[in-house]
């Protein structure tokens, strides 16, 4: 009875991330993640009280996800960043849903951040060289995440400015490069 | 009466901007809009067509006011980053119609970046010094506009991480600080 739970709640959350992801919390209906969860809406609102609560569940569960498979490596960012942006490109659902709730919630408290705060007071307090680094810890965290998902954000227009595909995989490859190369020169200004 | 319609026009395309960041295009109401420019409905479906069409134009018309405020600056793209950085902070409407755009429209033309086609082109054929840096020029100005949006879009929970206010002047000037500490290593490895 528990498992079975669990597991609707999870197909629920799925569906969720799904359609929000999709449409954003505005646009997102519970009837459509009910119908694509096989739940009962009922259910739904028993589990997550309201959609606004269902949208921030969803996007905590995307989170954690993208945090599970892409975990931030601080002892090499280059590294991460690379992973990073094949992640975004492939699962786009994470970077989508952080994005809607910044539009659709930009007043909304700073809850949606909690699954990277343990890493982030890590590297705050972390070993004393990287406090030297020119740039703060956050900062370079911030700047490296953006880095990684700029692609995916960008003006069409660029992508496409040498008229080619912007989504051919020699491009994305090319792309990709130049990202792990701009957050290796961060780093380290030597290479 | 030519100088009537232009006035009209503006103040629809004004009252498009504002409407469209703050809910997207599906969200937006042409009727809002109406109201706000107080101008005829049936005038503006005259002139736009339709919301999607008056949508584009809205974020064509915040995205040249953009870059007529902040020039993209080739030769001094950390001072560029700066400038962006304040503008985005300040002028938030540009950044958060494209947002919306990508989230809304994700299979789009690439006609809402032909704002910075001439630019680019401009960065694709430039100097010969520039095609020996490492980072391609069209992947230097998307990294470079990322990592200047990147705080108006980051989880916000890392803007607070340290527990200060993250919109406390110190802390943006911070931010800022470190963008374009980050820039200038990205361009000139030595500094």
């Amino acid at each position: 009875m528990a498992r079975d739970a669990a597991a609707t709640k999870a197909r629920i959350l799925q569906a969720a991330v799904t359609e929000f992801a999709a449409v954003g919390l505005a646009g997102g209906r519970v009837d459509r993640i009910a119908a694509a969860a096989a739940a009962d809406k009922k259910l739904i609102y028993n589990y997550f009280t309201d959609k606004t609560t269902l949208f921030d569940a969803a996007l905590q569960h995307a989170l954690a996800q993208l945090v599970a498979t892409v975990p931030i490596d601080e002892a090499d960012l280059p590294g991460y960043a690379g992973r990073l942006f094949d992640y975004v490109i492939e699962h786009p659902h994470a970077h989508r849903l952080a994005m809607w709730r910044r539009l659709e919630r930009p007043d909304a408290g700073p809850d949606d951040g909690r699954i990277y705060s343990e890493k982030v007071i890590a590297m705050l307090s972390g070993p004393p060289d990287r406090h030297q680094h020119p740039i703060p810890p956050v900062d370079l965290l911030v700047l490296v995440q953006a880095m990684a998902g700029a692609w995916s954000i960008s003006p069409v227009q660029l992508l496409a400015a040498d008229g080619s595909d912007p989504a051919a995989k020699s491009r994305l490859a090319e792309h990709r490069d130049a990202l792990v190369t701009a957050v290796r020169r961060l780093i380290d200004p030597a290479t």
